[in-house]
């Protein structure tokens, strides 16, 4: 599962319990409200145990580096400032994304159950992990979920420029259905997102082309030189009209960041982020019966699973089933922690002063 | 403009109204209702006007087909069948799709406006023309429009199958703006459109790659080969999932058709085809002041087209961009209908024994 471990020693199994344990207890020690910290590491965890690991505790250091640099308010005062029968605008107060986001989407099931649909948006958030965290906290509900977000760094230009002007916007939807597992897409709007560049040139392995361009717009396929080129977007300019239009309605709509004010919080740990993000929840039974739409879904899913295959081609998936199967398996194995970021988590607890995962 | 003209004669020039009285008068004879037959009229002409020239006029002789084969209900029933404050669910009663998502969109304008965001799905619609025209009907209410469709055929198989089980399941968005044009978004959810691929047979050039593959997933470029082959999603499997939650959306939501029960509706004239589109209004002035975000919107915009460009990019487009100013000058020049669209109208003329556009 995890690529390093074909260079290097393999991955460490920590049950999803220890691993939200460890996450609070880090978050306490830099003065975070314990039951804010709680809430936190079980969405951190929860990224983790679906794979969604380049969000989960990988990202660990990093918040704890802008709170103590006072880039995060660990007392938000997350308040509801425009409200309507379908839709409020929360101001985050710059709180930790995770618990921002968890309220706005506890609201919008709230207002979609009376309403039939609900749109919640957030202004002055912050990062909160995989998109689709969110989009799936409607499935409880028997809710569709639908999940936009402003990224937190611009590595776009618009089509043919030059200025990274946009962010790889993600987009992400979460569809129950009865039988089968339920559809959940969350993807970014580029073709590769930044973390595989990374990757790629972490093992000393070329791109292909299609991942990235140079300023002169030909492909870019070796990854050290990453920082000279832009990533492309999912069919070029629909692509950037895609990242554009996601921002307008996850940032502009809010009073949240977009483009030129998009804060590069890799880079800056202190200013407030101003993060954008919108939720949707969508009632199936405003609509009809929710049995007869849950197994039309059952259908339509079973009917692309057996779709005739190209040839090599061992399974046609469906968005979401690569997560659902790895949370079920990471819930009874452990999730995989790999050895590099283990180290780093040992040596974060030492720092801390907290029992350090691979033994707490 | 346009392509055609390369080869042959130029296009003939007429001005709206003339199209739209063309268009109106053509599906009286079939036993449209005159009100009717002028809506209808009107979106068609617009969709020339803007560009959508594959969804304008070029599309009235597949429309009157279907009308004398009993495949479209001239005097339907289109009624609310589902409601709440922030939805309704249509039923179009196979009526012209025009008529249904006009519907869709005013009452969906109207609920925004109390409940901030409206979401109005329709089933037992039909091919209502382009995406964008029903996104922008939210714009002259300062309201952001999103749409979104079931496509009348299916070109896709799922990610890595054979079995042709999706549309191009299409997605459009119309902000407003202040002083700059509105963002429009129309795009189809695959690389390049089917009709793409038939111009560039028409005009015996070959594909890029990354437009089609074949059975065994290698590149198709003959378009002469497309039936061998199938439309390529954005972003690989990313369109796919983007082709898939637009068609649970517009279709499986609304109790339309979708996957196998999608009806290709250039081979089948006569059974109802149960399209499936949604519409959402959101109404920014429920997230706070209307002129704030509007300008937010031109200052965005404003930063995109000033970026630095690529060499021999001589702009930075925004999206809508191209049908804004077309529209505007095919409002003073007339609408370029080319000249071999231009003798098919003339034999359809004289068939329904109605002046021909030409001369009308």
């Amino acid at each position: 599962m995890d690529r390093g471990g074909r260079l290097s020693t393999p991955p460490i199994r920590v049950d999803f319990g220890r691993l939200r344990y460890f996450i609070a207890l880090a978050f306490e020690t830099v003065g975070m409200p314990p039951a804010d910290a709680r809430v936190v590491a079980a969405l951190m965890a929860e990224a983790d145990l679906q794979g969604s690991d380049g969000h989960g505790v990988i990202r660990l250091a990093q918040y704890l580096k802008r709170i103590r640099a006072g880039g995060v308010n660990l007392n938000p005062q997350i308040r509801v400032v425009q409200e309507r029968a379908a839709m409020a605008l929360i101001d985050g107060d710059n709180g930790m994304g995770h618990l921002v986001m968890k309220r706005a989407a506890e609201l919008a099931i709230e207002k979609a159950r009376i309403a039939g649909v609900a749109w919640v948006g957030a202004q002055w958030s912050n990062h909160a992990g995989p998109a689709s965290l969110y989009a799936r906290m409607m499935l409880a509900h028997d809710m569709i979920g639908l999940y936009f977000a402003v990224g937190n760094a611009n590595h776009l230009p618009p089509w043919g420029g030059l200025d990274m002007l946009l962010s790889t916007n993600p987009i992400a939807a979460a569809i129950p259905a009865g039988e089968e597992p339920p559809v959940v897409l969350d993807m970014a709007t580029t073709v590769a997102a930044y973390g595989k560049v990374k990757a790629k040139a972490a093992r000393g392995e070329m791109m292909p082309e299609g991942w990235m361009i140079d300023r002169e717009g030909k492909p870019l396929t070796d990854p050290r030189r990453a920082a000279e080129g832009f990533l492309l977007p999912i069919g070029g300019y629909k692509g950037y009209g895609l990242a554009l239009v996601v921002g307008l309605l996850a940032g502009t709509l809010n009073g949240a960041a977009m483009g030129k004010d998009v804060i590069d919080f890799n880079q800056d740990v202190s200013s407030a982020t101003n993060t954008g993000q919108a939720i949707v929840a969508i009632d199936p039974a405003a609509f009809g019966d929710l049995a007869q739409f849950k197994s039309a879904v059952d259908k339509l899913v079973r009917d692309l699973r057996a779709s005739e295959r190209m040839p090599e081609v061992d399974a046609i998936r469906v968005p979401g089933d690569r997560s659902h199967a790895l949370a079920a398996a990471q819930r009874v194995e452990g999730i995989a922690i790999a050895a590099s970021l283990m180290q780093t988590l040992d040596r974060l607890a030492e720092q801390l002063d907290i029992p350090p995962l691979r033994t707490n």
